[in-house]
């Protein structure tokens, strides 16, 4: 058992700053509740943007920069929307430091302060005013990647930290059919991504008016189940009407010659997935990454007792990593700069991914130990033993099995094919406990016991109402997750009030 | 000549805002100072960040995220630092707005003033000095994608702005021999991709004390030479030899036992980089991109009278598609979601280079201007005679040149052999410029009649001094770019000074 992991079942809370620190994927800044994105976690984070911009620009959009500071008045546009991030704001209200007896003070007051990008809705919705004047100027399908802040009160690594990273699509259409569909395409994008890519199972559905994006009319979401039990939004698209385009004025002259409101819309997903990636599939041992998002899908580590072994063994991993990235990229590693003992070989130079050497002045067992702790999907041992077989010992992260490879059966097209069993493994696990998570209760005091017996998600008939939430949410903590799209088609009766609903929703304790 | 586009000869200044206004590349943002980089202009940056991410990461550098806001003690731990940035600091200094009764104010102020990054050298010092504690922690060599704030009082759209976007390498080393070599190799991935990527020659060589970066020992930079004569910096590495590691407390356990200072690096780029692009290709008609950063390589403009004309048109226009993208892409992309009547067509999948077909309800003459303007390397036109020809008509951006090509022609490879050409077309003229434009001056008047007369480079012999670098300025708005790494090997008289100086400088007004 690792020594530097508490684990799950003695302390859910601290085993994931543990797993953090293991892996060195971030770290507390000097700056309370924001957070440093140490390399091996940002090549996470770059995995991710990599992927889902493909899918962004497959369905059509681009991508663009607005402003990090928005004036205050413009945030103040949209009552909702102001209401809904004025707690958490970031306010620049000096634009110099001046010299002064006691030191440096900030100087220059601005004439109107200016605040932190919570969300660009406003300082995009005030440019698409000047860009849109026409039907043929629409749709505008944007997206931005970019830092945020949401200055909140309690915060953890990636889930919720003061600053984090994200993408920020914004589109404006002709019609409100058009902004609903774009609405839709977009949380099916997410979806399709959380379970191709990341092996995270996701339960789609709409957020209820107490849970919904400030100034939006509807919002969608998609909800994952944590291995304490509690959910973890992981993605929202919301469909935000005609009433920002009312706020900042985004008018055009439609088909019919008339000046109308256009229809926008608003998805973003954050930093937040690395932190659904990690607290779904990791173990009491460490990381563990889903192949797709893993910067190192291998880590090779050889072992050897004298230069001669070395030499051996070396000739040998050459040979494997010849079959597996083929002569010319090892030639390139070889001509790249590499300081530090670990070369590294692409494996798939168009999504990043790498094997990696390690060569470092260390025993085996620590050098294990190192690439385990980083979630790397797969091992290999090279001994003097294993290369007199011409054959190498592949030991499988995800559930610690190993099994003897022959050199002629490593290629390319073996790796990939391990890589994608073990995406499937970890996503029908997370599936498996994701169903097996999920109670169903008939009335209230079924689902308050549920939730204190075993947290999870419990799906029932609920009647959506805010202060009945806000009571219920006192009461065990518990949110309405989601208005799920899958639907039993019946009716039953609403768990608070009694009356006949035909909604389920999902309940859970969340992150 | 383009209407909309003032002439260089007329108007430099305006010139270039109006090439960015047609080609839609920027904005002013509504706060002062600030951009929106729309989507024409952020596809520009993407290609310059994935090439230049790939030599980074070649040089074995890996990316990481530091916080937005330093606290303001940290700025001042270091005093040459301090001084260069605090008259441009953007302040945070309260975390919340409260209600009033004149409506929201800032509320809840912060124990300490937060600074939005001007550069990242003291917040990454802060971290280093933790991850750092023996010589085998080293070489860090992390790269960061951000953003950053200088307030500075003149801006310009690209070339400077309040907030832009860069990349920041910082480095720690054991030697200071090793800082040295990191810091010239960065030097010299810069210039190539400058030359070989944007088609920018650009003269290598030292900042003197005057001009270096605030904290550093010696400040290495690249400049390049725009088309009215002004220099431009593209891009600094900087030795700071044990300066912030001492501010900062960067220490380690060497390999002598002996607890020491490390050695750190830092280097950028910023987003004015699309600003030197700009100015150093783009003519009267408007912008002119490289081709290896321009986010479409070709626009295929159609032309047809009627429905049966426009068939024929597209028949033909997909086989020089399958010709040039193949019949996979083709396929994908007909899959692929597009509204806006320009589908787009994957030329160079790794890069993101596309080809568009412009099916737009509009005149072809107007087309052809719309790509003219945004400065896409080739359009192909094809009307009902090109077909009969089994041809189309190819026009070159760059010279406005034009050539029949058949279908049994155009092929991936012919349209790259197109583009090199094209680009190595650009550089030599780009060189060709610079060479004509840098002159020698054997004495302080012969330079300032040069600078009057042409602006350009001029290359004299000179000992650098701040006082008299300062009193030139004021004279002739003249500051040394650098001392060239290439020097002649004999010695001069100074040209302020009559002293006999081994070290030729290139003075030029810059911006």
């Amino acid at each position: 058992m690792a020594k530097n992991i508490k684990p799950r079942s003695q302390d859910y809370a601290q085993w994931y700053l543990d797993v953090i620190k293991a892996a060195q994927l971030a770290d507390y800044s000097p700056v309370r509740g924001c957070m440093v994105i140490r390399p091996e976690g940002y090549a996470i984070w770059e995995a991710i943007q990599r992927d889902l911009d493909r899918r962004f620009k497959e369905t059509g959009h681009v991508n663009a920069y607005f402003p990090l500071l928005i004036p205050q008045s413009f945030l103040t546009k949209e009552a909702e929307h102001v209401e809904g991030f004025a707690m958490e704001c970031a306010i620049v209200t000096h634009s110099k430091l001046e010299k002064t007896a006691d030191g440096l003070k900030p100087g220059n007051p601005l004439e109107e302060p200016l605040i932190i990008r919570p969300t660009s809705e406003t300082v995009i919705g005030a440019m698409y005013s000047q860009w849109v004047q026409s039907y043929r100027d629409l749709p505008l399908l944007i997206n931005q990647w970019c830092n945020v802040m949401r200055w909140e009160m309690r915060t953890r690594l990636f889930l919720r930290t003061a600053e984090f990273l994200w993408q920020e699509g914004h589109t404006a259409h002709e019609t409100a059919e058009e902004a609903q569909e774009e609405t839709l395409r977009m949380l099916d994008v997410y979806a399709a991504f959380a379970e191709d890519t990341l092996a995270i199972p996701v339960i789609k559905g709409a957020k209820t008016d107490a849970e919904k994006f400030p100034g939006a009319v509807t919002t969608y979401c998609i909800e994952a189940l944590m291995q304490d039990g509690k959910a973890l939004q992981c993605g929202t698209s919301h469909n935000l009407g005609q009433n920002f385009a009312k706020a900042f004025d985004i008018k055009f002259l439609g088909r019919d010659q008339q000046l109308q409101y256009a229809w926008t819309t608003s998805w973003g997903v954050s930093t937040r997935l690395i932190g659904a990636t990690i607290m779904t599939h990791s173990d009491d041992e460490g990381l563990v990454l889903p192949p797709r998002v893993a910067p190192f899908v291998a880590a090779i580590v050889p072992i050897f007792k004298s230069e001669e072994e070395r030499n051996t063994v070396r000739a040998f991993i050459d040979k494997v990593l010849t079959s597996l990235v083929g002569a010319d990229e090892l030639a390139a590693a070889a001509r790249r700069f590499g300081y530090n003992e670990t070369p590294t070989y692409f494996f798939d130079s168009t999504t990043g991914q790498r094997i990696v050497v390690d060569w470092r002045d260390a025993r085996p067992g620590d050098k294990q130990y190192h690439w385990e702790q980083r979630g790397v999907p797969f091992r290999f041992e090279v001994g003097p033993r294993d290369v007199a077989n011409n054959a190498f010992v592949l030991k499988r992260r995800l559930d610690r099995s190993k099994a003897v490879v022959t050199l002629d059966q490593a290629s390319r097209e073996w790796l990939r094919q391990q890589l994608d069993e073990v995406h499937k493994a970890m996503l029908d696990k997370a599936r498996q406990f994701q169903a097996a998570e999920t109670r169903e209760a008939a009335s209230y005091d079924e689902m308050k016991k549920i939730l204190a017996e075993h947290a999870g998600f419990v799906r029932c008939f609920f009647k959506p109402d805010k202060t009945i939430e806000a009571r219920i949410k006192e009461d065990c903590k518990a949110t309405v997750r989601c208005v799920p799209f899958e639907q039993p088609g019946t009716t039953g009766k609403c768990i608070f009030t009694g009356e006949e609903s035909n909604t389920q929703v999902l309940f859970a304790q969340a992150y």
